[in-house]
């Protein structure tokens, strides 16, 4: 009988640039009353970690280029705002009814390189993904090693679209500590038969689970999913992005 | 601090067409001691949907045309199975390095038309989609409801690639008693600013967090979600296809 538990984690405060994440979280699972087990699984909204780590743009400070007004006609944006994307993106796969889905220089294929508006101390500013995400997922895991003694996964999340399906889901877009893909191959089935070509995408999974206690509207930025089978292990967000070679749908 | 439960269910038998699936779910849960309770989701594997359903081709039945006997030799997959995908196939989407993804006339883009290899009685079976998802979804739901007087949700999932990421994650393909897509737009976000294209595919997002305590080998295919706030609402896995009128990736 396989279970686990997915719990939100409120009273996180509004995060500002060289906020200290893993203290933040540590306050807020103790006012909870709650601590860190090993292998619980913290997935965290990439908004609150790009804030940390400085990754935003104040509008004010945008030059666009000729290309930026140009697009930011068709898509009804501030041509700072399209000039930023455009910055953001190494290629463009599609550009059509005014949606611009691109690829980031960390080759993952979403709509607006990621950019987003925000809000930091009243001030309106772009934030941008993690320089790498891989990177922050790993800091916050070893820091909160460091702190507790507690090994956890760290999945950094973002909300993308899909094709063909409506609705957005949350992603993995950075991974510490576990596999992001489970590897079912050559194993049998319940019924004996050897399966084939079954790799599910599991830190993809874990970060939609997370997703359904975040919630857009109620400032729950990070989840704890406690319960999930995992072993400990080397693993990047960078797994889950399809290479070139191997894309039908490049 | 929102909390919810992901609860594999074990104890299910090989299901055989014509089986009554609320009643062997209803068993099972008592076998482990568990009972319905009002907003839980059952999320179910279609496979054994499409199993209780008789959803199933004997593979010595089939006769190969022409161009599936083409195909197979590409795919390395035997003739009658790429009959069998054929026949399911409304429109081949794209045709790659031994892949066949196409629109199903459900409507659903996936790879090899939701067709998969299976066992019934030991004889060699190909499993079909069910033929309509949605509806299964719902003969469930009602049963439930007049056995127990409980009001559950229902999700039919599958398995299901994605272009540029790697992996599979579960998606819903059937719907019944909540809405699959959550709608945040014009809402306020935890900052005030007015939520402008947040549509999340929830229905999705718990197939996938289901998936987490199925797995693959285990033979675990329902999980019961619990403390997922929804609405009971009419909504259909069919709201999660994208028209194709909006759709850039056709």
């Amino acid at each position: 009988m396989p279970e686990l538990q997915i719990i939100g984690i409120t009273d996180i405060p509004e995060i500002q640039p060289g906020d200290d994440l893993p203290e933040i979280l540590l306050r807020a699972l103790s006012q909870q009353g709650r601590a860190l087990e090993d292998r619980d699984i913290l997935v965290i909204k990439q908004k609150i970690v790009s804030k940390a780590e400085g990754r935003l743009v104040r509008l004010k400070e945008v030059i666009p280029s000729e290309f930026a007004i140009h697009l930011a006609r068709q898509m009804g944006k501030d041509p700072r705002h399209v000039e930023v994307i455009l910055r953001e993106t190494k290629r463009v796969v599609k550009m059509d009814r005014g949606l611009l889905i691109v690829e980031t220089w960390h080759g993952f294929v979403c709509a607006n390189a990621g950019v987003d508006e925000s809000n930091v101390a009243g001030q309106e500013v772009l934030s941008l993904l993690p320089l790498d995400p891989d990177e922050s997922a790993y800091g916050i895991r070893e820091k909160l090693l460091r702190q507790t003694g507690v090994s956890v996964a760290v999945i950094i999340s973002d909300t993308f679209g899909r094709p063909w399906r409506e609705g957005l889901v949350d992603i993995a877009l950075g991974v510490s500590g576990l596999k992001p893909i489970k590897d079912y191959r050559g194993q049998p089935d319940a019924y004996g038969r050897l399966l084939k070509a079954t790799e599910i995408a599991i830190a993809d999974e874990l970060a939609s689970a997370a997703e359904l206690v975040m919630g857009k509207t109620e400032g729950i930025p990070v989840a704890l999913i406690r319960g999930y089978p995992y072993t400990l292990e080397k693993g990047k967000g960078t797994e889950l992005i399809r290479p070139a070679e191997k894309d039908l749908f490049r």
